[in-house]
């Protein structure tokens, strides 16, 4: 179907899922308060007369475009491991079962714009207590699903935790975090990234996920 | 001795450092880009003339600020182990060792201005490579005291180490800026974020070092 063929609200929501995407360039690349509408506009294609009927404001844009991405981490969370679970994969061996989690990160955003634009929202998030209440309740949500992996590992393998799921998927999801800004700060590329916080996260999952009391 | 005895160096110092101080809090208030120089000037009740003959631009306060927030962070670090080292407060049990670290962390800033300022740092190091790698080779600072600490602790003690010091100092100092951060976002004050924060370090300590193996 054609976008002229689309009905009205198709059309509304792919003028605004552009403008969403304009956005989360223009807001990693040089921060919410230097980022103009008019550049949002300019990168997206559209008038600012497009704008306003989507959007009150550029605040109003960038918390929809925050609640987007901690959505999409989290629904690409939760294929990954309903596509694990179909595959059997979660009943695996022990180094299996660390590649697992490893995928599982792998598919929340790992390139230098996501973490720039986690970074920004996080830094709004710190100043703006609506925005930091909508932050920490996509990061539980995140740590819901990245426990329920953690548990379904444990239960399909011989692996034992030695923390509450809940306890291991935090201090992977810390671990992911913190060496992606990193990679980025390093100026590594994409693959270096990848294997940088593959590398990190196997240093603290080894520490979490055991082999069975020998 | 009043300031206006004071030498033109240490003069000119003690305004700097006031410029400084005043930057940091407009800068963890507003970000870097809505921070305006007027502004600045007027928190530190200096004129424009003061700012530019002791700055050439916002950016360099900038950058001199960043570096110093970590310099200080290190020479916190670094004085509170001298002092447990001249307690022998290194030379206790396990429960003194996991106080010690949490003293140790608790010495590096964790109010929320701090943690406005060091969110401030990262999202400006991720888009500046200069900045990133004044702030990456800071950190490193940071780490090796912090990897001393731990040394230090598990020489002195039955304690023992799962990883190689330097991990278990990134594993926790990645924790202790994690839960600083959701505490801020939580609204928490002085006191329940010391807890907070507290309780997911230890959360991981126990982790990281543990009894001799029984």
């Amino acid at each position: 179907m054609s976008e002229s063929m689309a009905s009205p609200s198709r059309r509304r929501e792919a003028t605004r899922q552009k403008l969403l995407d304009a956005a989360a360039q223009v807001f990693a690349e040089v921060g919410l308060d230097a980022a103009s509408v008019e550049e949002v506009c300019e990168r997206a294609g559209f008038t600012r007369g497009a704008f306003y009927s989507n959007f009150e404001s550029k605040d109003e844009l960038f918390l929809e475009l925050a609640g987007r991405v901690s959505l999409s981490r989290v629904e690409a969370v939760r294929a990954r491991v309903r596509a694990l679970e179909q595959d059997g994969a979660l009943n695996g061996g022990e180094t299996k079962a660390l590649q697992v989690i490893q995928q599982v990160l792998d598919t929340t955003a790992s390139d230098r714009l996501s973490v720039l634009l986690m970074s920004e929202i996080r830094i709004n998030a710190l100043r703006n207590p609506g925005l930091a209440a909508a932050s920490l309740a996509q990061e539980d949500e995140l740590l819901v699903s990245v426990t329920q992996i953690v548990d379904d590992i444990s239960r399909a393998s011989t692996l034992v935790c030695v923390l509450p799921a809940a306890d291991v998927a935090r201090v992977m999801l810390t671990t992911w975090e913190s060496a992606s800004v990193r990679a980025v700060m390093a100026g590594l590329n994409h693959t270096q990234m990848r294997e940088f916080v593959s590398a990190e996260l196997a240093i603290v999952a080894q520490l979490v996920i055991r082999p069975p009391q020998s």
